[in-house]
């Protein structure tokens, strides 16, 4: 019998009620229903027969859910009311029992956690896989020379497989981030009550060994307040989904006739409902597309919980939609990464002419200088008044005369011309991390050892 | 036949296809086919006999849609191609004219701007809801002292109906806002075809004219590109949802015990899963929980857009799923708003009590000495003087002797103690669009008024 | 005399102070008050002599102001605060009587809204300077040819002058809104007192209309509390600078030596601090990424003011910064804007050759078999054919042979190739909006209408 | 000599400069400038005397800008031009060597990484002083009831000391996540050149160890486009600024007349600048303000990184200004909690008086059924029937009859009235992390193990 003298209004129901996200948490609910019950009994709070009957009525629900069983009910309001209802109509009055020394505060809370870090799991292992697929990808570009880009004007040229390993590194942070976000949910929640802790002398020891969690949470309010962990998980996604946007950005540029670099297998790729001729890159168009639709549940999120006051307010039912749709989003976005690269192809000739560019030698020009003694802000400004004269005339620095040379700096010699024959300018960045072929080949160790030890 | 290959990889139609959310637009799709092949018979692109069938195939469309019936398949990629399939397969080949002179990416943007006109107007009419149970709700508490705050702390007493009616004016400016969302809309996309025009002397106005269009957008490129109707929509929603919330966390706050000022229905409230005795303002606190998400969506959208090069690119496909999420959340919130204040009641005593405060006139007892003569900010000194007083000596200001009153100014003399008798500090607030009565009762005809002609 | 007994502590200071960023707000604080001190003597608060006291401490503060010779004081805690301080220093013991009728929450919001109304004014003068430059830019490349893009592959050539105002209409849209945001601070929020309206019947429409406010607010609660005219400013500003994005980027992109469209002026490129031959797009690329500063300063408002109870709370004083800094970033992006576009140089032989890629002619050879009676998606299957035929035999479309024509549909003759000379494509969009010439031009005859007459 | 023809124009130079803001990058800026000169020397790329120069003329700079001697010129686009100008100044052309090996892509990433450390660090350091504030509040708050909420209704009593602690752990959590952004950017940028590594073979991991790096980037490309430690630092502050606003909005609330639980030192509240009586708690409420603050700067982050191509563009410049507010927010707002936190009182009587509503008891009473064999679902249907009764009635609980008891269950006897004793309801929550005083004692020796061994 509830204290209430009225109906709750229809529009209020469809407010209110969470079921029909919140069923994703059913799997979370039954396992800590099971550990709940097992501890209540451990504990002497209700008697083995109860335990058995409970668990008997939850490993029923469970099976119902998995084979697509289980009738939700307009009246369940959320996932947790239904679990109970189908269970006491399974086993009787003790399934009244189960939600002894729990409230809804801490069981959502907890089941949160569980998810959080079923799927920062997950994610982690979806990382995995897109890392593997630019590692291969790398590995199968070794020394194909490439424009690289500041201010997407062409730099210096590197190897297409550092440009790719460049993603590798993020992605890398990315499940390091994931990793900790598993952390961040690994106290237990439950056993706050809802919000002052139970009235039984509960073992949430036992409950946390049972569920995998690495301690109970130290504050009974601050366990049903919470919800950093979800914030992480946020955060986390929201940056990796913003790695994934630079890579679909530039795949779809990379696909332009105008740069012609690569092109996205048919299997990922669109056409026009207009325009016959048309491949339309959208896979990586929607991986560009998605990041800040991560970031938007982020902010939301932080939105919600902004001047909160303590303990649970039904506030914090808006945590769950903004994760699952991350958590969904994110999923769709590492399994569509994986799967374009594994399948791009890139066009080494375009690749190569555009590095050929003579004009991004002419770092490699100053470094020359500054190894004859002139101050690197000096070469610089040498450097710059042949590449003006090369504009002017509308030649490459190569056909500059000797005598051209000599008007900009007594210091250029036939070495000038040694320096800007192909290839060189790669080979010359040496630095630990650099793109010279020796350099990458470390970083491809390190990649995989990176992949094989975590 | 396809130009392409490979069938997409079935991650890729995950990501890709949008008929899980798009197919809400299939009554403006329809719409919209219906003037379009209208308009292509009557400038001659296809024979009248095309016509008719083509709109026999969308009636019959309309009514599979309107009665349940329709079936989405597995390879409509969206809610168009699943239009037009079906259309096809009712009228035979004669379906594939229907796409003359169209592009998917002008018709969607024609079905986006016709969704915001719809729900603009329907917002628009939701909100007039909540304002006229504002205006009731005010009408009905009239005459109810209740005290002011500012920063959380009782500053001035008003009327409850005044306090009321703040709320009235923001709904009102937000209304202000939903109208002009609409006319956003009000230029026609649909002949833009790809991105550059179409290849037929089309007559954009006459399809303008039968949609409700007031005008044609002006340039093919933008009227693809173009989803500003989109933000404008997210942008009004944001703040009527961040309006909202400000009620919905009053009303939370006055539920308290401490403010015990009003009381949330029983069909609007809940009930605790562990705490019998409790009765939770839920949909109050859904109110205020609700706002960050509506601005997440506003914020995505714009992230979307960020320098996205022209035309149509993939990633416009984002636009829908905020869209359409922020309508429902606005309508659910303008319905609870309304429901909940139709049946909300207030405590005219602890109102009442709270409003009797006497350090509420302090201000009233500054202005008395002001028109004494004495500078306003030394008369606020004077006062501060008397306020330190009466906490000193945990006493009301009316119990303050004359001669304490002296000490602090000469001019402090018996009409000191008359200012202080109730009720006065409110009907001496007679400044336009103050708390007086006889204000209040004309800012009621301006709300009416607003009401009944806008 | 405060009625505190302890000086407040200097982290406090730091955190609560708003002087060093609400000076800009002093001009519209001193025009406010000589308003309000005339207001009081009309209604013989105070006398005609001490107004006009008042009037000449606030005409020299102004001086001062003016001439960089007022000095905020340490002890100022916000610009209210400092300028009545320096009255006071100026005339005495009269400028007390400045607050007379007034308090901050009221006086502060007026100062908002005139700011608002001010800046709001002169961004929409900004946006004419842009649209001006887009104009005269169309003129100056009417007919210059260039792919239109879509998915950022080739798609349909346009003019460049289509394209360019592509942007003029999303700027013309900009400046209606910043018209309304105009409107949106049209009603004065002074005479409401801290929040219940004041003790004195002051005449609100004598000093709205002095200010050049339309009405007054209706609502004195709503008046303290409303931070709506803020929203609008940066809701406009947000999607004003996501316009702005785009422009940004597609010039990033324009002028990379793969696309080589164009060229930003001298004036407006950076070099490299270590690569001589750079020439940076800077400034566009800034202008994309001014746009999520603006975002996030709006989605920042709509968090201070969610859940906020109703009338002034010091989370208000956080409306300064956001659209301070705002108005500043989007002031400096038009200019920089409009800088650009008057000095940007295009490359007439790279976009002619870029739009002369036949397959972009593969929408009109389908339209062409449209003509011929074959339903478009019909046709647009035969092009499919075509374009797959000349992509795996690595030709254009023209050197397909008639036997190969005829192979993918009997439809298919001379007029094929005739259809794929040059320059056909573009004038044969000809439907209202369209990149055909003539369709420019009437374009251009609005833009220059839209400009002249608003 | 530069290769451009034409000066900067001035609105570019505007938008372009940083020097405004990214001035408090110098210290960083010396740092590594000064480990990159003992580099070039240990690797012979300069001399030893050279060195010695460099060094000189760095310190020089260091001292002036120490000294608020440093002179930034209107040229100065950049701390990095500044100081590079000024060293050379003072040095003479050597000073033009400092840039040999470096360029200002990988330079100004190591600035930031090097400022996220020290800030990170010093955040850590904020947040040990907010926690110890917060550990000796409960401590001498140790057994004082309140009443523990749930949606703002009074829910079950708890003791203070564990209210406060809930914030604790909050903040704990926090200094948790800026230790990992302290690894976050623990991998040293400086040797990856513009984008491809340098030309000179550099000792990157001499540099590392020098500036406390402990490892170096492993990805040229990578470390010039990566700002991963950025965003970590804005989410960890956007997560602590929200366990803030939690914390200043439970002030406000708690300060309130109708709350009445504590009162914030005067040396942290405002008056009113027309209400003399009025306390107000500034503090707190921008507390709660500046949270959306924070967030909107992790958004635009997010927004400026979105879809951006790799390595270095102008749009990184967009990092700085974001971080360096949420600093210096965050800085001020920990300060400003833990100033008020020390300073604030709370009234005993109030909040015993309000723990002591006998239906904060009513799970006890519930649970009390459930002891006797009744399944908890079916004893809180009980008790919702005693609370019906008792609030239909007007009285407390423990003023019902015994046959009102016996007419809602038999179960319900004499101990019934025992459970409504006062206090019962605290102690009876013995379960780990529960308000019992037992479990608060465990709690604070937790938080005190925390503070002191971390």
């Amino acid at each position: 019998m509830s204290r209430f003298s009225e109906p709750q209004h229809p529009v209020f129901q469809r407010l209110n009620a969470s079921v029909d996200f919140d069923w994703r948490l059913a799997p979370y609910d039954l396992a800590q229903s099971r550990a709940h019950a097992a501890m209540l009994a451990a504990c002497g709070v209700i008697t083995e027969a109860e335990r058995d009957e409970l668990h008997r009525g939850l490993e029923e629900v469970g099976t119902e859910l998995d084979e697509g069983r289980f009738d939700f009910l307009p009246d369940d309001e959320d996932v947790h009311m239904a679990v109970e209802r189908r269970v006491t109509e399974l086993v009787g009055a003790v399934g009244g029992k189960l939600h002894t020394a729990r409230s809804r505060n801490d069981q959502v809370a907890t089941d949160m956690a569980l998810f959080v870090r079923a799927h920062g799991a997950r994610t982690h292992d979806a990382l995995w896989g897109a890392m593997r697929a630019l590692v291969e990808l790398a590995e199968r570009h070794l020394d194909w020379p490439m424009p690289g880009y500041t201010h997407l004007q062409r730099a210096q040229p590197v190897y297409l497989s550092h440009h790719l390993l460049a993603y590798f590194w993020m992605l890398e942070r990315d499940a390091v981030r994931f990793a900790r976000v598993v952390d961040a949910a690994d106290r237990l929640p439950l056993g706050a009550g809802a919000l002052a802790g139970v009235n039984f002398a509960t073992d949430r020891q036992m409950v946390a060994r049972e569920l995998g969690f690495g301690a109970v949470a130290e504050n009974s309010i601050d366990a049903v307040s919470n919800r950093d962990f979800v914030l992480d998980y946020l955060s986390a996604a929201a940056t990796c989904a913003t790695h994934l946007s630079r890579l679909g950005a530039e795949i779809v540029l990379f696909s332009s006739e105008e740069f012609g670099f690569c092109r996205v297998a048919d299997a990922w790729a669109s056409g026009s409902s207009i325009m016959p001729q048309k491949s339309n890159p959208d896979a990586a168009e929607l991986l560009r597309a998605k990041a800040p639709r991560v970031a938007g549940h982020l902010v939301a999120l932080h939105g919600v919980l902004h001047g909160l006051p303590l303990t649970y307010n039904k506030d914090l039912q808006e945590d769950k939609e903004h994760l699952f749709d991350a958590v969904d989003t994110l999923d769709l976005c590492l399994a569509a990464a994986q799967g374009m690269l594994e399948t791009i192809s890139f066009d080494q000739e375009r690749l190569a002419a555009a590095a050929s560019d003579e004009f991004l030698a002419a770092t490699d020009v100053a470094d020359l200088l500054v190894r004859r003694g002139i101050p690197f802000r000096e070469a610089h400004g040498v450097v710059a008044g042949l590449v003006r004269r090369a504009l002017d005339r509308g030649v490459t620095l190569s056909e500059l005369s000797r005598d051209e040379l000599a008007a900009e700096s007594p210091a250029l010699d036939e070495e000038f011309y040694e320096v800007l024959v192909g290839g060189r300018w790669l080979e010359s960045k040496v630095s630990e991390g650099g793109t010279a072929l020796e350099r990458v080949r470390e970083q491809l160790d390190r990649a995989r050892k990176a992949l094989g030890e975590e």
